[in-house]
């Protein structure tokens, strides 16, 4: 059978080049930077601008299809995942780095039906690297078919997380203290390169064995989730249950194992759920 | 007046290259990994026989000058700096990183003479960046000349660090809240990619603000310290005096105002500095 999203994946990645090429040339200008939610949540322009420039190209595509985008929510737009073939995009994950021109910048695209995550590509821009993923027919990096890492050991695996933007002090306690707990295991270490999207995909390559956080959202996660999944890798949620693309939470580790002993040790941090905002 | 270690310096550049030959060459094999001071500070063949082979070629050129390395130190040999010309080496700076194959992996060389930072190189193998610095010739990345970001606010800079290799509980308590007390001011975000060379190089290029870290050695710091001051940035002892190569704590900031503010936060952890272990 031919797959049915398969010019939509192709659509996706054109866009997600185009997109790149949009921010890697605003890197080399100033950079105008607005606050949202928190003096650490940023936005700028150029979020606003690849947004619109994405969604408006989809949709005189593809007019019957939904749309969930980071700065189109926090314009006002809704947030409630339907049965309706939906896009799901970051124009730029990491918009703190890309304020400062810290080297890790995505662009994310999560395409999900009834659902379920069917594709999901991941541009990162300044290192070049396109990550993709589509259900049943495997992850790749420019080419390069992924696959996650085969360490079950937690005291030898090393984790990604991030501190997040979030400057409630209660949160933020939960959040070191999370790592407190992981690190005492012992585990290798945490890294963070303060994208959530890339974090992922550096699950997906086999470079860190899993990934958790708290408090981010479906287009943060909609894009990587499933190059995780087609690379060999599990997605769970914080609690251990099922994982949940509306729930601001996620394990995203190279095996079921792994996620369950990280879920044992993390203290969940209750933030509202993406469909609960608007 | 000629450059009286323009020769050293070339010869460098060139082991750090043949040095990351053989690591990327490694990384596509398995990896024997061994444990050091604790189950998160580990060690491979792979820093040994790199470290051989940049001291033994550096020895046949030059076998008047006197060496400080990684894997040297670690079986036996001394680190107590004096006023003769002085390599400084690690192999691997980020051999947790080399183990997971997370990449970011780098070759230091520093070159020490009266005990001041005469060059540096950071090759950074799998990105395939080669960082130098040359006293009062200022700082490359590949041919193209660094400068530190211009940002001296605190509340809206991009700070690196990390998490450390240290599992004592004390410790890590004051790691962390050290990280809480930084984020709180606020600041934009911490970012730990697992090298103290590589997060000093990109303090270096201006893609974050300030590093900070205490239990490094003299040999993550020699090589990216003359990189990071080349670019216009600025040294500091955590405490807020004079950087010290021998203390094993540093600050790394684009600036003196945002090294000294970096000061007035951090609690200070007690470790035997690198020439007392001797």
């Amino acid at each position: 059978m031919a797959d049915p999203w398969h010019e939509c994946m192709d659509y996706a990645v054109t866009l997600a080049r185009k997109a790149g090429e949009v921010i890697r040339e605003a890197l080399t200008k100033d950079i105008d930077v607005m606050v949202k939610s928190s003096p650490a949540d940023l936005v700028t322009i150029t979020d606003q601008k690849v947004e619109n420039m994405i969604i408006s190209s989809i949709k005189e595509k593809y007019p019957s299809h939904s749309f969930i985008g980071e700065e189109s929510v926090a314009a006002g737009a809704g947030s409630t995942l339907t049965d309706n073939p939906t896009w799901i995009i970051d124009p730029i994950d990491g918009t703190t780095n890309f304020v400062h021109r810290f080297p890790f910048v995505a662009v994310s695209i999560g395409f999900v039906v009834k659902k379920k995550m069917e594709f999901g590509v991941v541009y990162s821009c300044v290192e070049d690297k396109m990550y993709t993923g589509r259900k049943g027919k495997g992850a790749f990096c420019n080419g390069q078919k992924l696959q996650v890492s085969k360490q079950h050991d937690i005291t030898k695996a090393l984790l990604v997380s991030e501190l997040g933007s979030n400057r409630d002090p209660e949160i933020l306690k939960t959040v070191l203290s999370n790592m407190q707990r992981l690190l005492s295991i012992p585990v290798h270490g945490i890294r963070a390169v303060g994208t959530a999207a890339i974090n992922m995909c550096l699950v997906a390559t086999g470079g860190a064995d899993a990934y958790y956080e708290m408090g981010i959202h479906c287009w943060d996660m909609a894009g990587a989730g499933i190059i995780i999944t087609e690379a060999g890798g599990v997605l769970l949620d914080v609690s251990g249950g099922p994982f949940d693309l509306m729930s601001r939470r996620i394990i995203a580790a190279n095996s079921q194992v792994l996620a369950e002993r990280i879920a044992k040790e993390v203290q969940l941090i209750p933030y509202p759920r993406d469909d609960e905002t608007n």
